[in-house]
């Protein structure tokens, strides 16, 4: 079993235990993610990162990655770069960047394609989000969070609130948390449920998952609670957003009676769905969340490069 | 007296010690600027350059200072950079940075977004220019540049021309000039002059401060002259700035009957303020002013990463 | 004979020896293009990249020239630089730049802003394209992949297809094979044909050069055929264009009698001028030419910066 040289387009392209293995190595990196140790393991490894879609938080936890680690970056970061303008395929555009680094990040508007870069490219491919497809490392990262929270990822309520129908991060989290035996809750605005085909994938591989309307009952037996944004777009009038959003928002007072151990996570950027006042309680994961983004792709960028980490 | 972690938002954040101490460093790098001499001792430090306003030549000088020693940068130079776009309070946007990198240099078009973001993140911060607010590595090369060809930053007369009513660097300058003890004269057009709330602090800090109307007589006794931009947007009609303009120009003629030591600054860009023909004087110093911004940011950097410089 | 602290504006600025030395230099620097060998020989070397028109393959291949090299870069990529939107002169642009790294790479719209930069720049100044003028670096890879295939640069009977006008790299490419000594067949739509003065240096510069109009005979003596993409600006209608474009679009079809050892060359990106289906015939060296941009722009950047290869 190893990585070296994969390309990683969904979390299913890993097995178990090679998630095991990633987060068990992102574990060991974190001092080097801190900037307490260091380590040149990339030296001399090139990584092309391709942003046809602006993700800021995403480019910059990939890059901050592969410089922990001795490695360099070049980076497109242009919603229209150039030679898609003038007419250029995907395809044409994957080959040519693969003549040029050791691995290729690809940030794309389209579902699928990523998929497709990985069969045309000579170099790894790495998926950071190709539409409403997938993005696995943003999956390994809230593994990688709750894992760190609880020491283990099995035998946990989880709670999904918010957008599950077209909230990316979910339908994967979903899947994941399954495969490691958790209770899955979801709960969800009218018209935002999880899709038939994920719940029945979660289903399949073994996962109680119920739906809850009752917050205040979902958050008292949660260990975790995964918020996600709520989109205006996905509404007709501004009245219905606001009072939609305003019923899954999370605060102080929401938080009452939940068990002291209980984490509260969100991919950010976070609007309004999660008060200020939450970020001083224990509860509050999202933060660390966000830096553990950079010891998971630390991990795996060094594994799919080299097949090891420091 | 360690620099070492702190965060620079204005040059006020520096004792009159730890400004000597960073011009002597600066001084000392010169030759690691220039490219004859190399080191590493920022080797696996992360500079995080975030930049939510365009400033091209701030940009560029600051990455060049991280990475003539060795670190490593990773850089937003848009200025609607995309979690910001999806709403994102700059608290988050800065917490979420400061789990990345080392430091965070930030440029943001909102006075007092740099004192907000030192109070949220983890990681110092460097104020690279909030809006009308200050622009602390600015006001160090300016004495850099000035202490370079006097020897000294003491008894000089300064004469500081142009727009001195929005013109941010003059403000931060006129202060520091009169910790050291110098004559400041100021040459402004009508509704430009420096801000009374500066002027009094600049008289408190003991320095000589007086007005002057007639270039040849302010040209005659100065040491150094710091021409500013005069912005169009200032003015009523196009005719009114054209003769303001025109007026406050720096050229030969201008500089007829200066003494042979005196030096011309300016922060650039330039548009029409001093003549292309000043560049083949020796008086000219404004393309030195823009290399020891080099020397200087990478002084200030090695200070505050590893409280120490090569 | 070096290039160290050398300006390389056009191809012309390159003796036939340095060429030779150039593409030498790259032909040994192939497996560290390919990340299977590494060097650090421009450790502590900067390279500024000024975009100042949008180019992202050329501006990732000289990033990965340099970074594989072990040397940094710091990057302008924004059609408007903040300073030029100030009104900055492209002379005060470039002397600040020249100021922080050690050689500049310049991509510019206007003719004959290369030489202008490399006039004031204080470091050496690389011409990435300006305008309808040069692209040097585009020559060499052509040159480069050609030398590969054959094993020489000479005696060959090389086509130049389509949009011989307007199309920038046909002209240095022409000039340069006439130094070398080859055939050339011009086949291009009415009123795209190769410019009267490009025409006549190549005949001086002694060049058999004949003109062509029937594919099936241009592509059964050719050894190269160089295909470039012919814009839908240049024409009066829609119709028209599909037509021309139509007519001088290649595939297997066109493809069949010529010889074996045919390379068809294209300097990408590519909109319909070659069919996908060549891509998989031993024809296609269009890719293999993307590549070779990574290790003839490292050959050119450690011969002007340090004046030796690793």
């Amino acid at each position: 079993m190893s990585l070296k040289g994969r390309d990683v387009i969904t979390i299913r392209d890993l097995s178990r235990d090679e998630i095991d293995e990633t987060l068990a190595a992102a574990r060991r990196l974190i001092p080097y993610a801190e900037g307490s140790k260091s380590s040149r393991i990339l030296d001399g490894k090139i990584l092309t990162l391709a942003f046809f879609e602006a993700s800021t938080r995403t480019r910059l936890s990939f890059e901050t990655a592969m410089q922990r680690l001795g490695g360099r970056c070049v980076t497109i970061a242009e919603a229209g770069a150039s030679s898609m303008r003038k007419g250029e395929s995907l395809h044409d555009t994957i080959k040519m960047l693969s003549q040029y680094g050791d691995a290729i990040v690809l940030r794309h508007p389209n579902e699928g394609a990523a998929r497709l870069a990985a069969m045309v490219s000579d170099r790894p491919v790495i998926n950071a989000g190709d539409g409403a497809g997938q993005h696995p490392t943003q999956t390994l990262l809230d593994l990688a969070t709750i894992q760190e929270a609880f020491g283990t990822l099995s035998g946990l309520n989880v709670v999904l609130l918010g957008d599950l129908r077209y909230g990316r991060t979910v339908h994967s989290l979903a899947r994941a948390l399954a495969v490691y035996g958790n209770e899955i809750v979801l709960m969800s605005p009218p018209g935002l449920h999880l899709p038939d085909e994920v719940r029945e994938q979660v289903d399949q591989l073994g996962a109680k998952v119920r739906e809850e309307d009752q917050m205040h009952k979902a958050v008292r037996e949660a260990d975790v609670l995964y918020v996600t944004r709520i989109q205006k777009e996905r509404f007709a009038d501004e009245a219905e957003y606001a009072q939609v959003a305003g019923s899954y928002r999370v605060d102080n007072a929401t938080l009452m009676g939940a068990k002291p151990r209980l984490i509260v996570m969100h991919p950010l950027p976070r609007t309004g769905e999660i008060a200020p006042e939450v970020d001083s309680t224990p509860h509050a994961a999202y933060f660390r969340q966000a830096f553990l983004a950079v010891p998971v792709r630390m991990a795996l960028l060094s594994l799919v490069l080299t097949g090891k980490v420091p």
